[in-house]
């Protein structure tokens, strides 16, 4: 009985789990993915006024993915303790379930059960399922170097925060400031601290919609040392992301050298440098 | 006597001092934080036409919290000399009130007492007060990546000033020469060469409000130049900064590194001073 | 026989392949230049509308640059065996084709040749004419320099990738996200998450035309935590290809360092293989 | 006689060269920055249409200090053999005007005497005087940091050429592209490739001024593009000039490394492995 139990298990997981070799694998990869990218297109086409029949057709498609998402994320679930044979059943399912994918994929079906729990409407949140695009790099050469770019931010976050609190700081600041230079001049642009910092970020970040704008003198003398402090603070999150790749790099090289070095050092140890016989020394 | 003043004393210190274990300092701590916060979101709001009531009570909690902000300075500076229990108290003091976190501080209640002093209104520097968020590090894990952040800017000062005097020429040179080209044909956008530096510094910082631009061909052919210029001098920043960081990080792990270079080293020179077998002294 | 056309094919070679010492090798050089940059003008002054005789006079002067291309590009093929005297010919020959300098060379001229093959009209794909300007590079000192550039972008590729994804990920939850908030007020700009995926792009990319931007608080927050992102994103590819350029000068110096410590090695590794005292064999 | 001139000369050269202890050479310095400074604010003011008689005193004002940059010119060409004493005074005196900022003072000055040769004017080129500023640098402590951006800039030139060569072609495909999607939706606007760059550059460039930008859905597209290109793109020079300044960083930094290396080795082989007297291997 439990035999049995277990082999349809190990089968399911060999399935489901990506980048198998067996063929039925490769085929439900393949259906999830068409999944994923036809749920993502129908998240955009909805925001389209199309004829009724089109966005109830939608909805059914909607609903039938959710379906399969759920059952997918329900198998992944029971047969994640697969992943870890040396862990204990539930431990090794907890794991999975906190994994980042499992999360994605826990975000991307959850918007649809939402409403049956709390009565308002959270259509919005729907558009989660986008996230599982994610999975999209579980079956590709890519996840690596995701992994990387997601490792730089993780190591570098207390000091991605910080230059965003600096950032903010200055937002505070400037706005303030314009706000009293340009008030008079631009009421209605510049009616208030808030309403300024739209100025601020679009200066800030140099986007520059070119909605507000100072144009008194000393509104125009703010703006270009906030611009000018715009490159500059946009500069730290490129320097510690940079410094953060950068440091990825050394660390493999540190590793490489590493090995070479003992090998070298190793191959220097070999060297007699007395005689055996004689005990003369050997220079 | 002397004996219950340093006990009052230390108890203070060790209620003012942040990220203390004992539970009055984290109240403290809760208090000031709530109070540095409200006092940022009133300097915002200020600034929206509010009831003669609301603003006349934000008035008063500005008093009140600027009282408060200046009783913890004072009760600061009084036992910073704990902080430096080998200098004498005078020198702990001193270096005390020229951290930065002190002068954050003092720059944030100073401007409620200047009017006492000038009779002029110096309302507008009121809005230093937001600098005192930077408070908030002091109590979060972030305080060394900003400290980081500002050591990167410290060392690579001279390098950036140098680049924004070079940006400043740029602009002149950009501006006499674009007033030349465009004046005529836009004789209000480019009145002067005053005014032209404000097309110039957007056009540097590709913020570009696009409230001013080029319509000649020659104009535009110089905007172009100095559009790319911008990009290249905006590359040096970014470029001094990372490398800034780079550093920082490369100077961490040489440290690492020296430290085990120097067990290495160790292991490798504790020489034997005598021969083991003739038992003869080895010099 | 064999002979004569072996040296028809070695002056051949001699003369095509640029950067040769000899005088008929630098002028084809130079005739091909200006016609590659002749070709480069053409195309920008087809567009625009001038009278009958120019256009048909630039006509033919096409006609006759692409017979010319053609020529070439057969004769370097013909003798691109020369190239790599180890291989056969054949290999070499393809080995050569599939080299990037040739299917520029085959781009450039096979737009002309397409109306022959298809009948649709393919005007459009005759400005790939101009990626022949990479020919330039052959014949001067920037070809290495170019090398590192497209060398950074294939070592990173995977990186790039990724980052890309995630931006147009964000694009996505960005659009609908707007749309949703936008739309109300202004359904014109944001008509539907297609749509508005135009402001997301200009925001991201801190191009901000200021044809579309929000006029809701809540969409101007949007923007902001979108157009903040973007810097963060931006910084990303800037920091892969940073890291790229660093990893290359590094290894390099590692190279050159590597070099060094072998040299040093080799020193210290010629063991004596026998006692000059005793005559002893050392194993 | 030639002891005379031998003394008059070096206290010339004592007094002109800047940064020496001297009273007079500081206050010659001083003049010559103020002149500069001056120089450069009447370059923008003359921008500004002011009453006859402030500009004829401008005028006079350029002219005197026209005069006096002549006069300081000679003067240190005159002495700069003093600067190579071991060179022969000819030699000296070349190196010195081909010199940065030998040239940089030629380049402030010629533009004066120009006219006297060619009967043409020349106005716009006097702009060159600000480029005297430089000068500044060398009476402060950011000579060193220029140097060094400059030295970045040196170091990369062939790689940033080559950058900025792929950029232009990219600009000239983007144009003419654009132009056969979006000529006819905005005849105006896009009126031909050439004026079709014009968006190309302020796409790329993210300036986004806002005056064209394409309304067609395929124009769009084309747009992300370029936008997305031109982010990479831009990407490239700082990272070449971010290596640049990692390289310099790390050139000093591998220096000091190697001198320690050095003594680490000295102080390793000092280790005697053997006993001298019985001649039994010490482990």
């Amino acid at each position: 009985m439990k035999a049995v139990y277990n082999r349809i298990k190990e089968t399911v997981f060999q399935i489901i789990e990506p980048s198998k070799g067996n063929l039925a694998s490769k085929i439900v990869d393949l259906i999830i993915i068409v999944l994923i990218v036809a749920n993502t297109v129908i998240v955009i086409a909805e925001t389209f006024d199309l004829p009724e029949g089109v966005s109830k057709a939608m909805g059914i498609f909607e609903g039938i993915s959710v379906i399969i998402f759920t059952v997918e994320y329900l198998l992944r679930v029971w047969t994640s303790d697969l992943l870890h044979p040396e862990m204990n059943p539930l431990k090794a399912r907890l794991k999975y379930v906190f994994s980042f994918m499992a999360i994605v994929d826990l975000v991307a079906i959850l918007p649809f059960y939402l409403p049956l729990v709390f009565p308002i409407d959270l259509r919005i949140i729907r558009i989660m399922r986008v996230v599982r695009l994610f999975r999209i790099f579980k079956i590709n050469r890519y996840t690596n170097a995701l992994r990387i770019i997601a490792l730089v931010f993780k190591n570098k976050s207390a000091q991605l925060v910080s230059s965003v609190f600096v950032v903010g700081l200055l937002l505070v600041i400037a706005s303030v400031l314009m706000y009293n230079i340009e008030a008079e001049a631009q009421p209605d642009a510049f009616s208030n601290a808030f309403e300024t910092m739209w100025w601020a970020v679009s200066t800030l970040t140099t986007v520059g919609y070119g909605d507000v704008y100072p144009i008194t003198v000393a509104g125009k003398m703010l703006s270009t040392v906030i611009a000018f402090l715009g490159i500059g603070l946009v500069a730290v999150p490129t320097g510690i992301i940079t410094a953060g790749f950068t440091e990825i790099v050394t660390e493999e090289e540190k590793a490489k050298k590493a090995k070479e070095a003992q090998a070298l050092q190793q191959n220097q140890t070999d060297c007699k440098s007395y005689c055996p016989y004689c005990g003369h020394k050997l220079d």
